[in-house]
């Protein structure tokens, strides 16, 4: 996946529901992106209301690695929505502050210099609200010290997700990248292990699995799994060994099972 | 919790959405209890409208330990509901037929005896059904061989907790009962070691536990924990340990990294 401008069939309006982790004119905007840049997931603009101030917008947004999507049309709906001057610029938030890429790995990094051996969790087009908070939420309690989100097809930071978290979400890094094939490799070169999470019984068992080591755990979702050259950049792909008829678990359910694993194996019986 | 039939305050019209899972009239409820008591999970009855038919409804009900509900006054709503009579009497069943209980304890004890470890899972008062129905999926895929639900304060079989499970509420054994302490004092008389899930860190570790016995694992609702009478039955209490500053997980998640690592233990390393 390339980070490249989303255009929507012409005369299609994009009609945006109000909500919280909504803002929206040029002035509030550009605000937004310039002291709290890491709280903006997504800037939306009106195609044909350029400005020096929508040029800038659009500029800084791309700088800090935002997405940016142009419309034909915008409209805000929903409750209070009709008094509402955007000015063809709306930027949905987090309600959290994300961290950059570069410096999530040098965290990584810095402890693996100092012998230890971090987790982090890759979520690979997780569009499930319930399940992104949960694995949020699980990914803190069992020690985990970072979450990678892919940018697109990524359900958003806010509302079920930040709900399901249970609060988590303002507890733990989280960044987003464009690209998780190139985002893979730089976590390995920070010294993690990618451990892939797969269905397929033949992959090794998690429980036949070393997880002593700097470890990076993807998953993906739920009905797609891991995207193949997501896949090709893990060292080793591991599978939950089921019993019954059905052969899935609930994304959230499997990504916990294997982060409560690698808890047990390096903190020992507490 | 005793059995009990609901009586709402005087005057309080009870409104129930249409919905898949409904079913109404005399003679449809009477055949369905007759036929299929299994998926009859509630009976909801006009406080005035009595007839001898539906004293011959409340005494199935009862007889087969179906929850029964008197309200003043009952309708239906939601598209298509205008045209129903329902005569007074409405039943919700569920997507799948429920076990008797004494024929699960059955089930378990027949297991016991011929050396096996089943495992069991008890769910005191769980009220959100995306959970219940993922516990369910949990279950079956850890190999544990039954569902025990409290008949009361659950989210109802059908559903958001149908589809939750993905299924596996189909492909294991479920029941419901009243009485959640009399129904672990006769799981224990099968064999089974009661394990509660808890939150206070002075439980001993769920690392720290041997699951290689006939087990019933019980977890509380979310918010409320397992019941103070219930959690009485239990023969250990377990905790998982947690990383971090936050100090519960979704209770979805939390039962099945407990499910899995007695499979873990049980089945070794695969």
């Amino acid at each position: 996946m390339t980070s490249r401008k989303k255009v929507q069939p012409p005369g299609a309006e994009k009609r945006i529901r109000l909500s919280d982790d909504l803002i929206w004119g040029v002035h509030p905007v550009l605000e937004a992106l310039q002291r709290e840049p890491g709280r903006v997931v997504e800037v939306i603009l009106h195609r044909e209301k350029r400005s020096g101030r929508i040029e800038e917008i659009v500029g800084m947004a791309r700088e800090k690695g935002i997405k940016t999507t142009f419309v034909p049309s915008l409209r805000l709906v929903g409750d209070g929505a009709g008094d509402i001057r955007h000015q063809g610029v709306v930027a949905r938030t987090s309600q959290t502050a994300l961290l950059p890429f570069d410096e999530l790995v040098q965290r990584f990094a810095a402890r693996v210099r100092k012998g230890e051996r971090p987790r982090l969790i890759a979520c690979d087009s997780l569009q499930d609200p319930h399940n992104l908070g949960a694995i949020i939420r699980s990914a803190l309690a069992s020690g985990a010290i970072g979450v990678v989100l892919t940018r697109e097809r990524s359900a958003p930071l806010s509302g079920t997700a930040a709900k399901a978290s249970a609060g988590a979400i303002s507890h733990i890094d989280i960044c987003q990248v464009t690209n998780l094939v190139a985002a893979l490799k730089k976590i390995k070169e920070a010294g993690a292990w990618v451990f892939g999470a797969v269905k397929e019984p033949a992959a090794q068992s998690l429980y036949a699995t070393d997880f002593h080591l700097p470890a990076c755990i993807v998953v993906g979702s739920e009905g797609e799994g891991i995207r193949p050259l997501v896949r090709r950049e893990c060292d080793i792909l591991i599978s939950i060994p089921m019993a019954g008829t059905l052969d899935s678990l609930n994304s959230s359910v499997a990504a916990a099972v294997i982060l409560f694993e690698a808890m047990r194996q390096n903190e020992g019986a507490v």
